[in-house]
């Protein structure tokens, strides 16, 4: 398997750590036929290109994942239908709706995560060897749940999986959590690993937190990448931060961006379904170190914005919580 | 009585069943010299052209209702000043604020109604022969109630009546219900016609729903535009749904629009007083199956969208709820 | 037909204008072999005694209304099984639930009025000649609504309603209005009666208020006795309250008593399955000017409380808002 | 072993399915010197006796677990201080409080689940032969959760669990779930057991419900006792209800009581620390099928009350949602 | 100026620190012919006896404040009008409600300090030398505030006021803070003394405090007896504490009671007008060390309690926060 | 000192009293390396040019202020970091955060006022002579309050401060008051000056007031330029208003607009991280009654409008509430 990461060079004026990708959006609200918006939504290298799973809410809103193939990571084909399961661990096929994806490549296969609606939301696991053929498992956890998102190895011998519990509506508190499974069946030993900031501290992430890409293993620890919310008085407001934890215990956080990497700022961002949101949820990283991180806007497009992993951890370890 | 439908076909590369008018807005925030905002309005054929009642917010942002006129449906001469009611068969003119109106002729006359403020919010009625004289009439409903729409002609020898009853605030919930009344003055027979749709089935419509324009016959029922909401973390956003309606029993839905028919998605529409609304008011049609849609955008302005009926229940009737 | 009213003298060191029947609760929660609690409910004068319908909440805690006789007023037998309505007016018998009803006889037959759960409480109205057969007929408005009471006489050739408009929870707001019908079929004419008190001049009827037993005539108006609520750090408490309306123009009110009449104080109203509720219903009353007053207590039990006419009216006229 | 049920005969006058008994509260808010309430507690045949877990608020309101033998089941000798965790499966015995415990015996020794405090409300595992070593094991779930309740055996296999999810304050909602475990530190299989009933079918359990004592198996199935609440202008109401579930696949309800068995009657429950609950949180029974259930009142003491396993099967089967 | 410390001896069976006096309540909700309930008051030694001013909410529930005289403390003339307040160092008497008198002397007068109706609750004073006529002064603060207590003498040549800031509702937080004035009409240099506690340390004072009698000196610091709150699914809870300020300094804490020193508990304590509340307002004590605090029970009667200032020192530094 | 006010004509084709620079915004949100937004700020006349304190929320979204230079009011050199206050009056340093400054000058210095994070939002208070260095004075009131403004001038010998009294959260509140100080360090004689307007007289202004730049002294009374917000169903709307009140007693409001002067219409106003916002924080003004408002936009950017004094104050007369 071989890939470039999507790239576009660092504007000239520019002395962000990220910066947007000048074709922004690249994914429209309307890209299928049937969508009312697409957002929130993960790819990962696949042959000699990029496959994902997407987040396409429907013109009645209801809320679906969808498999999709690329080239070159910035153009996509995007199955005009909705991925359709079959029975992996379990025979509970059971869901309501199903959003906000993470893909990650543990060992031989794909895994799948995603906000799952079974009687309230919790974390919906599959996987596939083609994204073609996915196969449900087991929801991780009890409702109410969000944000579940693995790690692409096993850690001392089991999967492990971060999330964040919350409640069953426009959830106003949230803490991002670890736990841990030996058959991606039966999870335990649940740890908490950060908490929103004090408001003093870092209001852009006072609110609630929660996992955003599959954590990126480098020298320093896992990089986790996520995003913080602060509630203002016109709703939420979803922001980018980044931290690093511990590689064999990655419930130790070793440093947290007291600053945020990207806020909602450009007209794709501020304006929308809902307005005022960033939402990261794929990254594609390679070894020289550039990152090029997928994330939804407005809760209506799927964008792109570039760095560089050494840049980010820097800016982590610099103005650290 | 001779009109023609505004009208602009749809663009080429479109495959919407509703399309926006590409000189929207057609009625601008400030286009009476005391406006704030002019939005949720309505209009009909009225003798060689056209005449409308329009919520004009003023700069106290006081809510009230002005007559205007036009030649083209496109181009308004609204009155500087709101509309001064006469006794109709009431004498209770005590108003708080009026909003929101629609318009419908039956039979000699054009009744106009709207949410009008009487220690609450609850329906007001009025009529007119010449947009010059309007009549006020008993409120129809005790508070608290918005969205009380005519049906063009009698049924079963009544007029009839959509509303939605609520409560004093921003109402988090709301029913489409029919009424019926003798006389105009005593209203009876209250049905329930339908409630928002489960979250998990057309999320767009799951807080709450309102008629829009007054209802249109059509040889498979009455056509009702309405709009439906859906609660983000960011507040209310508000699109537009159709249902059919049977002829002579309107409190039974024959089909009703899983998918939305237009939410909100340019910038006159996605910012403006209240981000996210688009919200029908009226409708003009004619022999050939062609529509206009006056609908209020961001509470700030007037648009206009356009479609054929044969198409938009067309639509209704492959995706119904 | 002739009645003593159920009588009491008010205890020697008593200055009460209202005093509790000494053997209170006369109906227990457990009267009949189905019934959580029996509350909120009605009695009239009938035949050589009373007759009744009484709120019985059942084991399932589902409210419905039962039909019950007494000889003294005091002593009762509560049918077991609630009231099975037959058509009346109306084919619309559907009814999710029905509480705190209210009996009026007017001309020739008994009405009862009561909430009745139409996808939202509003006003159920049916009649009957024996207590035995009852005729169910048009709900009298959209919900939501609670607290209908009739007058006992047409007012002006139509027959005329209190109610409170409110929301579909624990209404944090309610204000009694008035409506008029020709034919207990279709409503109009809606007037606002009274709304809450200022907190600071009279905190105990401050959050919201809403019309008792039928109001009764006198000369110098209709004395209408109506709950008021408090709202404090401990939730609602219910007190009792009474006005005098005009005569030919009830929506004109000429005194309202600033005190209260009666507030929880014993322990069948301080303590039960809504602590610190007193919440009257029904009101015998004879030439004399003797008044028996039903109330429920706590939503748990049946109670009675006595007084002379004329000394409420003293009382009301004293210190009015 | 051998025990006798502690034991009081139906009183003469009672219909009822179960009955208090006459001395309660047999343990009183202070039957510890440190203590502000003692309630919601779980005892166990023990030896020639009986052992238990007491939830034990003490002055502080600070809430923790404590042991406590007795030779009768009636009069209880309890630890003056909280039981020292240590460790059993983990190392993890932070613990912000404790509460609401239950006890249960499965092959060679108890084990005890409570409310554990780990950034919130989640379940806490400990197992103890002797009632004087507890070993604290790896919570079963993440916050936020409530009243887990373990099956007395295992099904399939597999240790089984009741449990709430809920949020971090007063939920207003709350389901029943069961998870399956191997091995008491991993779980999965999540399946949703009950829900709330529907307000106009079975209003005392129509906000939330839980678990309460450990199932008992029966000929028709396990028979789990639950609490249901309800949520009136005043707060919330607690009162008892009992299920049937399926032996090998307790997720599958069989039949559920639509009338609650015991509702806040009588002074130590209607008033107290939190007023108008009734928690059970365990029962003794025997091979003859009289069953002795432990409750809390009011948050404040804890009680008994008495039944026939047999009766209380017939009075779910009568009148089943 | 010679006194008795109202005085009952601790039961011989009570280990209390603070036990209540077996003829509660000493004054009744109809203590006077125009209260609901008399409550929250405060009284001083005067003369050979003891005054007082009394929170009295009528039958209007209007809450005002009367003066009243006693013997003995026990038995007590309330008089049946308000206190008409004359213009001391300001013009404005301006004043929606009175409530929750404090009343102290330094140097030749007595200060009151009460809840003040001024556009929302504020701090009213006034001072009087013979509890007749009695002089308001500039409200101390502007609103939101509650629970204004001075000290009994100056400190560092000022007048000191604790105070509780809070809103214009139920406020749910509340802490104490001290402000300091030189002449009684401007304040200024506020210092924070004390928060709630976090609810797993002391969870009866989680949700807000505030100050009760005025503080007592003493060989180890200013004795400040308080009220603390807890927020359960039933409402609020107030309970009493205690905790010792630096003499100069009093906003420096040196110890604070980790448990509360009486809670609601019996009847007059757990129903009433507001269940579960007892709220200090005042305390006598003399040399010898006796102290009889003063506190309102369910805002609906006036109690008394007893113990010695020594042991309640003692109770505070055996486990402190 | 000499300053011309910056200044540009009203457009040919606009009728506005107040209308928006062409330039603006004239601060970028990342004018500084380190910050989110620049917005809500305050600038005076100073030596040849301006000198002004800024609010700067830097990139962990913390709230601080900056010392800030321009030669002509519109290009603006703003200090990297905040301000590090000197102890004025006080020693008391402690501040969580600070934000939205005002600057005023009276006699000798300036004076700058801002929302101080002292456990709670209260009014902090500092004297400069030079920009440079900053004395931080005691905080004028108890928490909970904001938009602290001075006049420019004592009042009867007094330093006067308007303020909004207000909770900790996003306040749904809030009304203007003034109070007086002898020192600047202690504050007192309380007034309330205006209350929001009533919804259907002035909705703009209808949820909470706050003062905006120092108050202009005129000859027909202070004009003083204030915010009123709108609570919709999508959070607040702030727009800006004016009133005058009476030179000596300014707590006697002459007149107050009905109209509001500005509302949020442009994209820079109506997106951003709190959408619809337009926040007057300063004016410049010079003897030929030119005025330049400096205000925040969508709290996000600080821009610029202009007037005339005379047409404000023509337009307030024209239509007052």
């Amino acid at each position: 398997m071989h890939f470039e990461t999507p790239w576009e060079e660092r504007p000239a004026n520019s002395t962000e750590v990220l910066w947007r990708y000048s074709k922004n959006p690249i994914i429209h609200r309307h890209a299928i036929p049937s969508s009312n918006s697409i957002f929130n939504s993960a790819v990962v290298p696949y042959t000699d290109g990029f496959a994902g799973v997407f987040r396409c809410d429907n013109r009645s809103v209801q809320m679906n994942i969808h498999a999709g193939f690329s080239k070159d990571g910035l153009q996509w084909q995007i199955d005009h239908d909705p991925i359709q399961m079959l029975a992996g661990n379990t025979e509970l096929l059971h869901s309501d709706y199903k959003y906000d994806p993470r893909v990650t490549k543990i060992e031989d296969r794909y895994w799948i995560t995603w906000c799952n609606g079974y009687y309230g939301p919790t974390i919906g696991i599959a996987y596939t060897e083609d994204f073609r053929q996915f196969y449900q498992c087991e929801n991780a956890f009890l409702p109410f749940n969000r944000n579940g998102v693995l790690f692409p190895r096993k850690i001392n011998g089991m999967y492990a999986m971060l999330s964040r519990p919350s409640d069953n509506g426009h959830t106003p508190f949230g803490d991002i959590y670890i736990s841990y499974s030996p058959d991606m069946m039966f999870w335990g030993k649940h740890r908490m690993v950060m908490q929103p900031a004090p408001f003093v501290e870092s209001g852009w992430q006072s609110t609630k937190i929660g996992a955003g890409p599959t954590p990126i293993p480098t020298d320093e620890g896992w990089l986790m990448i996520y995003h913080g919310v602060i509630h203002t008085c016109n709703g939420f407001r979803y922001a980018v931060g980044a931290a690093l934890l511990e590689m064999e215990r990655p419930e130790n956080v070793l440093y947290r961006s007291r600053r945020y990497l990207m806020t909602p700022e450009v007209p794709y961002e501020t304006t929308g379904d809902v307005p005022n949101v960033v939402f990261p949820c794929a990254a594609i990283h390679d070894d020289d170190g550039k990152i090029a991180i997928y994330y939804g806007a407005a809760d209506t497009v799927t964008c792109l914005a570039f760095g560089y992993i050494s840049e980010i951890i820097q800016f982590l370890k610099e103005d650290t919580l």
